[in-house]
């Protein structure tokens, strides 16, 4: 499938349709509607329609809707849930060491393979069964793991030069939580989980709420 | 200004756009252009100089530009930077902890006065200089203090429960690193940091080009 038919919308509505339902399946429900799914999540049905029609060949029968286990099986393997790719984390500060414990990437299909920081202390230890190595032996680790993916965690100054040592290594799939633009080569691709703006969304509304009340 | 008139997408650069600002007046720069800007960030200018005409009344010197500390100071006001608000924050496990260390909710202008959980042990525990108390106090304190928003970093299944108490107790913003589809009364903003779709969208594009290798 071609990469560029998938809108990033798209693909960033996909997760919550599988938590919508994965709640349905454990709710009892072995069928569902494009219909029930756009109403659960307040969204338009011709869309969530589309949506699945990207990612599963089941058609779904007519006034029953789609079967949930398929639904749940295509969207799952269409994500990469089910074929885990490995990873390193790079930056064990506080938000890296909470990422290192975080269930959900192995669940999303991410297995970190190892850490890396520059403070000595850290060499050696390891968190949620993970290795902290220095980041001296980067290069090296991801060549020889074959890693493709990186999480990075590190501090605002030093995430463009972390960023670049990862390029040259071979990493091409970017988790960037530090809040800097990074700037890559073409054929790498970064994805910010940017909380600041994440909150200046929601700070502006709420604003605007209380400046009218 | 009407909040309407302001799509996700702009609020979303503009917290992009104000780090590429800063960096630039720090390498000592005085005026940008909107093409440098869109330039910077790979961007289009045409989008980037009609997200600027939204928050700022400055239109810039020909052939020169706008004065970088203008602007920055027009999109700080904007995105409430400069004007604080009051927040609390619900669930102090592993990266309930980390965000109460993060230094960029005070920079993006929301202070945590407080921060609840449910295991015993930790009441009375400061992170960060920030009291945790029990959850039980949860609704006293969201009134007594006339908060409007919160940070949810709640497990999965507790999730919903504690929203709709914050809601109740008044709480119109919710911040939430739950990897949940929350349910809220309108009137009440949800904005989700959600690493499973951000990762989403990175595995299928890493996926995509290592399958065409």
């Amino acid at each position: 499938m071609d990469i560029k038919l998938i809108s990033n919308a798209t693909l960033k509505r996909l997760p919550v349709y599988l938590r919508c339902l994965h709640e349905m399946a454990s709710s009892g429900e072995e069928y569902v509607s494009s219909v029930a799914i756009a109403e659960n999540l307040n969204l338009n049905s011709v869309q969530v329609k589309k949506d699945i029609a990207v990612v599963s060949s089941s058609s779904g029968k007519p006034k029953v809707g789609f079967k949930l286990s398929t639904l749940i099986h295509d969207i799952e393997n269409f994500l990469g849930y089910t074929k885990t790719q490995k990873a390193c984390l790079i930056g064990v500060g506080k938000l890296g060491s909470a990422l290192l414990s975080y269930k959900g990437f192995e669940k999303y299909g991410l297995q970190i393979v190892g850490a890396f920081d520059v403070n000595e202390q850290l060499f050696g230890n390891t968190i949620n069964g993970i290795s902290i190595y220095s980041t001296a032996e980067l290069t090296e680790f991801v060549k020889e793991n074959q890693l493709y993916m990186a999480v990075l965690a590190v501090r605002e100054k030093d995430a463009q030069s972390v960023c670049d040592e990862l390029v040259k290594a071979g990493i091409i799939g970017i988790l960037n939580f530090a809040p800097v633009n990074l700037q890559v080569p073409q054929g790498v691709f970064v994805q910010d989980v940017d909380i600041a703006a994440s909150l200046a969304i929601l700070s502006t509304k709420v604003k605007t709420v209380l400046e009218n009340k």
